[in-house]
């Protein structure tokens, strides 16, 4: 077909350039997944991805899982299964969420691939292009991926240190219906959030609800790293106060292990009907074996105290990392969380996260730019800081590094003073205030 | 706000029923769903489902792999991975697909929650509401559903006992662009369709390629059970004979388990690099743990042996099959399918499928209606039978259920002639030309 071939000689590298659907245009490779491939090798320290450290779970805890589940169930944990997930894991995973407040019926239950997948069904089930979600600013990179993915428009809500504030949520609310277009939900990390490592105030969690509540919007609460609390546990989760209108979502990928890819969505029950027939259309059904193993660990292990274990590591981390920011980066303002995995950092005036992580790279040191947590090109003068999965002797060598890569930075840009061509370079593009200060 | 209040008025079960995206319409309960339900019963002989017979799997081989992974990688096996796939197990994909023709680079193979999610994903890719995929007549039903989910128009395309019919894609392809309308691409299952059972010819092959080619049309090639033949191996892939023009997705559930949940795509290179982010925004990535056991299975076991043994159980179950319906049901036709997992049956006249189900369940036999493999409503004078997970004795037993049933409807057919009931009720809806006689 002539047509074809023309089409082929305008675009030399991809014959099936002009077949894609318009929402591929949506999908790129986000900065958190360039820098996965850095950060792999020995040498850099790296202070970007949110891998956990698996190496703190003992082996022979998940050992006897496996040997008990093959022994007893192999035929079924090597068969196809229940598209919601396997019965026995979703009563344990009540028991779960209970300690959070959550009180549901096992059928509002649906087990995903991740609790990633459970943001795709969801996006999936009530995007359509052009649609609003409302996001934290900034907010976890993979929702943002999955958002555009669907051609969702992300409008994000300012956060300070007690997270969402509802004053924010209600401008955004007004400023997106005046627009006339349709806002579909609400997306947030209440606990230790992704980035920005605060946690929702309880104060604020039924305001927050009621605002949506009044508005029509239903709310995405994704809570993986809720169990991972440093000092006091955290508030109620949102879902604890209502039922109807929140769509809760979980993960072992914290409190576990994350190559199981086993997360649930929590979904009000005419939500969980279409949940399921999307799961079903998107995989069949999750992991047998991979949901009979993490049934079996949470039956036979102190699923409990391993939690408690990961919290110590953490803990000692998150105190390395701030200790060495206070120590060899006293120019910079970050939070301190009291769980999870991130801190969040504020870089001085006129520095460029994104464009300083090439040499960040070549002092062995990696970090994720703030610019991957914003929809809207913000996030040039933030940083994330995973303390998460290095020592925190790797911890202490990285943050000395980076505060070698930000003096040589801020020299340079003493040397440019008067020449405009550095603080041009940060401002070229559609730079959005920075988020508070949540130091 | 008072129009939220008004519409959970109007919809009482589902505050959210007008928040829904326009593709979550596509979303229903496929018939092989509802099927699930009554065949896990244990009086219920199910010739329905397409679950592989994993008992003949020896659970050693898997102790071994889940030792030597856990003793040697554990820590690797917990963790986040590539969202393209561990590597070593991409090198193994291409020695398996070498066995049907394929040369391909390690680079192209995307490694997926079984192979439904590479079908989910590639017409996330491509389709538009409205596209055209073009499919055989009769389908399978998890494609019609992802498909319907992305809201594609599914246009059937005949087959006969030598597969798809180019002429018949020819003439579809003509009335779809007569139509006004897009084609995105050609769906096909050329080895032991499922649920046809008939295999694409050689011959064919290159023919169908040539039409695709000429025509601009991609070729997504589902090729689940090709390695199961019962006598001469499948003619090479079309894959093999194109790289560019063809995706083809390969699946570790019927030749290992399908509990896992692993399947692969490879792809032509520039469409691998979307697919990997379309991956990545879905789920991260696949599982690390199912995939290293699969890999170190593949490894140290003899799988190609394995492969052997469960070709040896489904063509005992093929036979028992074939011998009860010649016994029982010599007023069906059917088709003699050289491998795979499925017969389909043409019923006698006026009988319908669907309607006579639950009088089949009664019996205490299931099977699935034709009517599931059509996104048309054709189908209905046709039931696909699975020879893959019940007994030799229990198929036997089935298919005697089965006659019983077949034997009521016809004497009730007889009862009620002239009074037009029963006919009319088979053919009240949409019913399109069956396919062709298979037999």
């Amino acid at each position: 077909m002539a047509e074809t071939n023309e089409t082929r000689q305008g675009t030399n590298l991809d014959p099936w350039f002009n077949h894609y659907a318009s929402r591929s245009a949506g999908l790129s490779a986000s900065e958190v997944r360039a820098l996965f491939a850095v950060a792999s090798r020995p040498e850099v320290v790296s202070l970007a991805g949110g891998m956990p450290y698996v190496r703190a779970l003992p082996e022979s805890l998940v050992n006897g899982a496996l040997e008990k589940v093959m022994s007893e169930n192999g035929p079924m944990a090597m068969q196809y299964g229940s598209g919601q997930g396997v019965p026995a894991l979703r009563e344990q995973i009540l028991e779960i969420m209970a300690l959070e407040g959550i009180s549901a019926s096992v059928d509002d239950v649906v087990v995903t691939t991740g609790s990633q997948q459970a943001l795709d069904l969801v996006t999936k089930l009530f995007i359509d292009p052009g649609d609003v979600i409302l996001a934290e600013a900034p907010s976890y990179v993979g929702a943002i991926g999955v958002f555009r993915s669907y051609q969702a428009d992300v409008v994000h809500v300012l956060m300070d240190e007690n997270g969402l504030i509802p004053e924010k949520l209600r401008e955004a609310i007004a400023d997106v219906k005046a627009s006339g277009r349709t806002i579909k939900f609400l997306y947030t990390i209440p606990n230790f959030h992704n980035p920005a490592g605060v946690t929702l105030s309880a104060e604020r969690r039924p305001e927050i609800l009621e605002i949506c509540q009044s508005n029509g919007i239903l709310i995405l609460e994704d809570n993986p790293y809720g169990l991972l609390s440093f000092e006091e546990d955290v508030p109620p989760a949102i879902r604890s106060l209502n039922e109807d209108g929140v769509i809760y979502l979980g993960s072992f990928s914290k409190t576990l292990a994350p190559g199981f890819r086993v997360g649930w969505a929590l979904a009000p029950h005419a939500i969980r009907e279409k949940l399921v027939l999307a799961a079903e259309a998107a995989i069949l059904c999750p992991s047998s074996f991979s949901q009979m193993v993490i049934s079996e660990y949470l039956s036979q292990a102190d699923w409990k105290g391993q939690i408690e274990t990961f919290r110590g590591v953490y803990k000692e981390r998150r105190d390395a990392m701030l200790e060495a920011l206070e120590e060899h980066l006293p120019d910079l303002s970050w939070n301190v969380p009291n769980g999870g995995f991130y801190i969040w950092c504020s870089l001085p005036e006129n520095l460029d996260s994104k464009a300083m992580l090439p040499r960040a790279v070549t002092e062995l040191v990696a970090y994720t730019p703030g610019t991957a947590f914003f929809a809207d090109g913000g996030g040039r003068q933030n940083i994330r800081l995973s303390f998460c999965y290095p020592t925190p002797e790797n911890i202490k060598i990285g943050i000395r590094r980076l505060a070698t890569v930000i003096r040589g930075e801020l020299d340079l840009l003493a040397d440019f003073a008067g020449t405009g061509s550095l603080t041009a370079a940060a401002g070229d593009d559609n730079v959005i205030a920075p988020p508070p200060d949540l130091s």
